[in-house]
Parts: C-alpha cells; sequence; structure tokens
C-alpha cells in the first residue's frame, strides 16, 4: 500500500505518495502562505490532492500519512509546540486534520527527523548502526541515530547539534545563544560571510557574479567564484570548511559515529565540498590515534528524503 | 561477595574492596610510580594485598576485580590502547595479569565510565535514565547515560564532551585542539586564568592567599577569594562559570538528560558553584520554551565514585 509523505517548509509544502520500497510515485506542492487559506487548510488541500492523485495511479488506498513539520514538535500527540516560521504555538495538527474528515492514521516529527528517517532507511544511512544525519540548509538540522534508532533525549529535544556553540559570545543564532554552529556553518552564515568579504573587496569576482546587486548572493556564490579561483570567495569558503569542519568534530568527540551524512542545499557542492571537509577533519582528528575516523558522507537522497522519511514514519520508531 | 574496585591515578593507584551494595569495606593506595617497580608491578602488588586484605575481613572470595585506566581503552580486549599519563602504548593489562597468577575474573574500562558507572549505579543518577555524568577536575571526563545505559560511540570512543570546542583556536588543550571545553573549564584552566589576573591585579588576596608564590594557585585559589569578595578572583569564577555553562549548555542541545551530574575536585565547591551553575544554564537554556530544563547537580560518591564503579564495570554492561 502507498503512503503519503508530506514536508512543511517555509516556502511550500511539498507532498508525494511513496510506495512501501520508499520510491516517490507522484508529488507536489502547495504554496505554505497565501491570502486566502490558513497554513493548515493549505496542508489538507494538499492531503486531499494526494489522496485523490493516488486513486488514479493505485488500485489500493493510502494506509499511511506522515508530517514533517518545523519547530519542536510533540510526536506522540501530534502536537506542533513552537514553530516559528509557521507562528505555530500548541497547534494540535493531526486532531484539526482528523476533525476535517481524514480517517487514514496520521503521524508526525520534525522535518529534520524526518529528512534522517528517509536516509537511513533508504539512503546512505542504510549501511550504518551510527550515524548523524545533517541537513544543512539555511539553518542546521541534525538526527542523531544510535544503534539504527533515533537518538531523542529528554522531552525528545536532544540532537540540537546546529545549537551546540563553536565561538562563546559569537555571532547571534536564531536561538538565542551567542556562536552556535548554525550561526557559522548554516547558509544564512555562509552569505553573510560572502557579503561581508565582498564589502571589502570592490574587484571579487563575487561582484560580477550577482551582477553587482549583493542582495543576490546566495549559498552558491562564494562557492562557485572559489571554483573559478577568486581570492576572496577562498578565503570564505576556507573559513567556512574551518568552522562547518570544527563543529564536524565536536559531533565526533560527542557521539563518535561511523559516518555523518550531510545533505541540504550545501551538500549540492558535491565533491570540491566533501574532500576539503574530510581532509578537515582527518587532519584535526581527536588527538589519540586509535580513534575511528569518522566518514564525511553526502546524502543521496537529495530533496526526497522529507517526503519519504515523512511516509515512513511511524515504521521507523516501531522497528526493533 | 566481596568485589576489588582499582582507579588508577597518574599519582596514586586507589583501591578498595566493595560489598554488593556499592559499600567500600576496605581501600588503600600505592604511589603509581617508583623507581622499583613499574605500573603494572604497582597495580599487581596492590591487587593482590586487597585479595590478603579480604581473607581476613571476610570469609568469602572476592569475586571480581575491575580496573578504571586513564586514556583509551579497549574494554572486550582488556588493552590500554593510549594512556598518556601512564606512558601506555597498547599494554594487554588483563592478560598480564592473568600471567602473573590472578584467576579472578578482571575487567577495564576508562576511568571518567568507572566514575559514571558507580555514580549511576549507587549515587546522584540512580534515578535518572538520561544524565550525563561528568568529572571535571584536571581534565573533563564524561560518561553519557541513555535509557539507562552508557552511550559508547563507535569503538567506544564517543561522549568525549571535554573535547569539543568552545572556542575556535582557543587555548590549546592536551588533546591537540585548540578551544576545548576542557582547555576552559578544567582546573588546570581555571588555575591558568586566575594567574593571568593575579599578574593584572598585584592588589588580589589571591595572592595573600598563595602566601606570593604564584605557583601555590590551585582549582580552590579563585574560588576562595571570590568567596571573600576579592573583585580579580570574582571576575575570575564569573568568568569561569561562563565557560562550564556554555559547555553545559552545549551538552544540554547535544544529549538533553534529565540531569548533568558533577563531580571531580571542582564539585566540592558545592552550593556556592552549583546555584551559579543553575542560574546560568537556566538563563541560557536553548531559545524553545517548551524544552525541559536540564538539572545540574553534584554527584554523590566524591572520589570513592571511582573504586565502586571499578567493581561493577562487568554488571554494568551486562544489565538489562
Amino acid at each position: 500500500m502507498n503512503r503519503i509523505g508530506i514536508d512543511i517548509g517555509g516556502t511550500f509544502i511539498k507532498g508525494g505518495i511513496v510506495n512501501d520500497q520508499g520510491k516517490i510515485l507522484f508529488s507536489t506542492k502547495i504554496a505554505t502562505f497565501n491570502k486566502e487559506r490558513t497554513v493548515i487548510d493549505n496542508l489538507y488541500k494538499l492531503i486531499i490532492s494526494l489522496i485523490e492523485k493516488n486513486k488514479v495511479i493505485s488500485n489500493d488506498q493510502i494506509s499511511y500519512i506522515g508530517l514533517g513539520v518545523p519547530g519542536i514538535i510533540n510526536r506522540e500527540k501530534g502536537i506542533a509546540e513552537f514553530s516559528g516560521n509557521l507562528s505555530w504555538n500548541n497547534i494540535p495538527i493531526i486532531e484539526i486534520l482528523k476533525s476535517k474528515g481524514i480517517t487514514i492514521p496520521i503521524g508526525m516529527c520534525n522535518d529534520s527527523r524526518t529528512a534522517c528517517i528517509g536516509e537511513t532507511m533508504f539512503g546512505a544511512g542504510k549501511k550504518y548502526k551510527n550515524a548523524v544525519i545533517m541537513t544543512i540548509g539555511t539553518g542546521i538540522g541534525a538526527g542523531v541515530i544510535i544503534n539504527g534508532k533515533l537518538f531523542s533525549g529528554n522531552g525528545d529535544k536532544g540532537g540540537e547539534i546546529g545549537h551546540a556553540i563553536l565561538i562563546i559570545d559569537g555571532e547571534e543564532c536564531t536561538c538565542g545563544r551567542k556562536g552556535c554552529f548554525e550561526a557559522y556553518a548554516g547558509a544564512r552564515a555562509l552569505i553573510r560571510d560572502a557579503k561581508k568579504q565582498m564589502l571589502k573587496d570592490k574587484t571579487s569576482l563575487m561582484w560580477k557574479y550577482v551582477h553587482n546587486a549583493i542582495e543576490n548572493v546566495d549559498g552558491n556564490t562564494a562557492f562557485a567564484c572559489a571554483k573559478e579561483q577568486d581570492e576572496s570567495a577562498i578565503y570564505v569558503i576556507n573559513n567556512y570548511i574551518k568552522y562547518l569542519g570544527e563543529g564536524l568534530l565536536n559531533v565526533c568527540n560527542c557521539f563518535r559515529p561511523e559516518a555523518i551524512i550531510i545533505g541540504g542545499g550545501i551538500s549540492e557542492q558535491g565533491e570540491y565540498l566533501f574532500s576539503k571537509l574530510n581532509n578537515y577533519v582527518k587532519e584535526h582528528n581527536y588527538g589519540y590515534k586509535c580513534t575511528p575516523k569518522v566518514k564525511i558522507i553526502k546524502a543521496k537522497l537529495g530533496n526526497r528524503a522529507g517526503i519519504i522519511g515523512a511516509a515512513f514514519i511511524n515504521d521507523f520508531f516501531e522497528r526493533k
């Protein structure tokens, strides 16, 4: 039987019909915010359209609907306790969807956990019993797999690796702390640092790359120009690798997984990024020679991980 | 039946006869290094003396001998892979002790793990299924308890929280990294920072406290003088609380335990330290209001934790 996986983002709610082998058979999306409807109404509309679509492509019914929701989620109660991006405070999502007439079982969890579930069950994490799966986009989300199970911490609030600090009193983070890993190694930080360097170096290729409009700088700008040997861009990237590398070394020392699997926008830089990262971590590996090395590898499912993982939330948490 | 627990330190090897309820019935120690014998010979001598002593105080035999060894230990193979303080490199401790004629079952693990086992089974950790037990002395050792079991990471090398950094490119750490938690919140760091401040302020009470000999500064100096309202000492302690607090917040965000239990020399500062720490962590708790608070509490067993925990290594790792 097919399932539905939903990935609620700040711009789009993406949804897909996923088969039992973790393959997306159909996917679609809807704007998260619009004038006519609330976010939940948009979500409901998307789910109904997917249920209808499944009738066309399959003879069977949908067995499960899973939602990946940003923020602090109470998985067992089905409540979005706090989601800044969606302005949700203690919203009983599952209850609301049921009250609208959906009878298919619904589950939910945090969206960085769904990506982690997808990669663990069907992607780069399949062969590891101990891995940390990180999604590095605007922010940094992480899922820690210990003995094949998601480590969740008290109240399901552990594994917030992005909010361990790298620099006391450093850059402000959205979480309220200063100097978090995320504030140095998320795409937002990379963009900030590229802009800073551009203001120092008016001849940098980065200016040309963004057509002289600094507001066009994105997570790719410095990478693209570093590959073209622009010195300022190389400076920004080397710094970025250092921040990211130091954060990963912290993860190594705290969790010592077999592998760290990185997905999200940054991972699209591919081999250029991963070879530098692996070198950094190898060179700076925790003093003792007999400490097992940690592989830093790219996630396999790309932006499909969220949908696929969401479709398997219950399977994952119930597996032995 | 009684057991023997051994705590191998850089200055003394301490050993005790421990009953099944985790009570030390007798304890003694021997210098770790001396001219006549190797460290292992000293260890052997201490064990034999405890076996003999047990014959006097009990009608029964010793059922188990457990060793807490500093450094990187291969618990399953019984090998000290690397112990800088003891100059041990790949030493098969258990095999050597057996070859000398000891027939009682012997187990071993890292000494910060033994302290953690002691606190978890018989001390402040008894009531928590998820706790981080830290020993803050010269360095920082940690044991992470998840669902009642020690989290060990790949190759038993995880949980090295003391070697997650607080400040990129910061103070040098003994592990080879720069800016580690240990390099800011271990006693060595506190001593360094007290000395630094004393050199800036020749009128500080700390000078009087160490009889004008800066080499006498120890982990207690700044605390003692801060309690006497010396401004420079207060400055040092406030900084120290901040470093320690930020490191504990990292632990909260990564592991989100129910409690962090602190033992080791620093914990002797008692309520003065713990009230400040709890306030710091409460004030700077991870942004989201619905994140469970983490209690910061003092370890109960003091320096007995190492001996008691060592005596129960096998029980601990085999318990369900």
